[in-house]
């Protein structure tokens, strides 16, 4: 099973987490499952980062993933959005670097360049060419759900594995072995 | 024992973390341990973000607080900023809920309120009012420290405990046994 290496993909966000897990077999991909978590029918956004801090540690837990690909835009509207969705990043973050999982940043742009060739396609485009490369049938549920999947498959279509240099963050084991000035931003 | 209470301040920035420990002695108030985790000398935010995590976790391993509070900014110059410092927070606080710390926050203004009785004092200022509260000497490399410290002094003075409602954010075991609708942001 040494050639086989999962992927967990999520796009945290301040009212939704899309999240997916494939794996990766020589050159096969499948898809392992797909989800939301719904966070706005929580009202504090104190417990809207627990729940994305539980759900990403539940599913490392449970997927045992090799690597954590994740959503991030980098620009928003305004600075209190913006400080909420660091928080969202910040709490799924630690809870890869807590067990030992590197993370890679993609921005929104690169994930949708990565899996239909245009970097403007829409949400429903994206999914659409999902469906096609993973066969996979879910249809309402899924939209929100693809965009945490396509930042794992985005991951995939890099190349990149754990033992690059390309990690944005890695676990504290990897961490003691690298060269911190070489860790790209 | 039972009436000592250790509580654990920090303000995690993206260029320093300051921190301080206090414990609680019935009426009495003693300074356990203070300092600065400096960030500049790591180029990446990555880097930066994981040091925060790391320390966090650690003095809350080596001080077991009962509580945590942080300084939390609410406002800030740019988006970009707001989102490297959401950041920050995020992993400072997920490294409290990961070992069932509760979280309080306070805001720069209500810190410098509470401890100085002006929501506009200096940083020198709030030092100084510390420095007669908790007897220490320390000067150069303290003024950093006392951001964190002051927020666990702040909240000593709210006289809030775990066992209260207040948190912002609370432990695991803490969570499941709470009503998530009365959790106050």
């Amino acid at each position: 099973m040494d050639s086989e290496r999962i992927i967990l993909g999520i796009d945290p966000g301040t009212t939704t987490m899309g999240y997916g897990v494939i794996v990766q077999n020589g050159t096969r991909m499948k898809l392992l499952v797909m989800g939301v978590l719904r966070l706005n029918k929580y009202a504090s956004h104190a417990l809207r980062l627990k729940k994305i801090f539980d759900r990403t540690t539940e599913l490392i837990r449970e997927y045992k993933p090799d690597e954590l690909a994740i959503e991030a835009p980098f620009y928003g509207k305004n600075v209190q959005s913006m400080l909420k969705l660091g928080r969202a990043q910040g709490v799924a973050i630690a809870a890869a670097l807590n067990q030992d999982i590197p993370v890679f940043e993609y921005s929104p742009k690169k994930i949708k360049q990565s899996i239909t060739g245009n970097g403007n396609a829409s949400k429903e485009q994206v999914a659409a060419m999902l469906q096609t490369l993973l066969a996979f049938d879910e249809q309402p549920e899924a939209l929100d759900a693809t965009d945490g999947l396509a930042a794992a498959v985005c991951h995939y279509f890099q190349g990149k594995t754990s033992k690059t240099e390309s990690a944005s963050y890695s676990g504290w084991k990897a961490f003691l072995d690298q060269n911190p000035g070489r860790v790209k931003q």
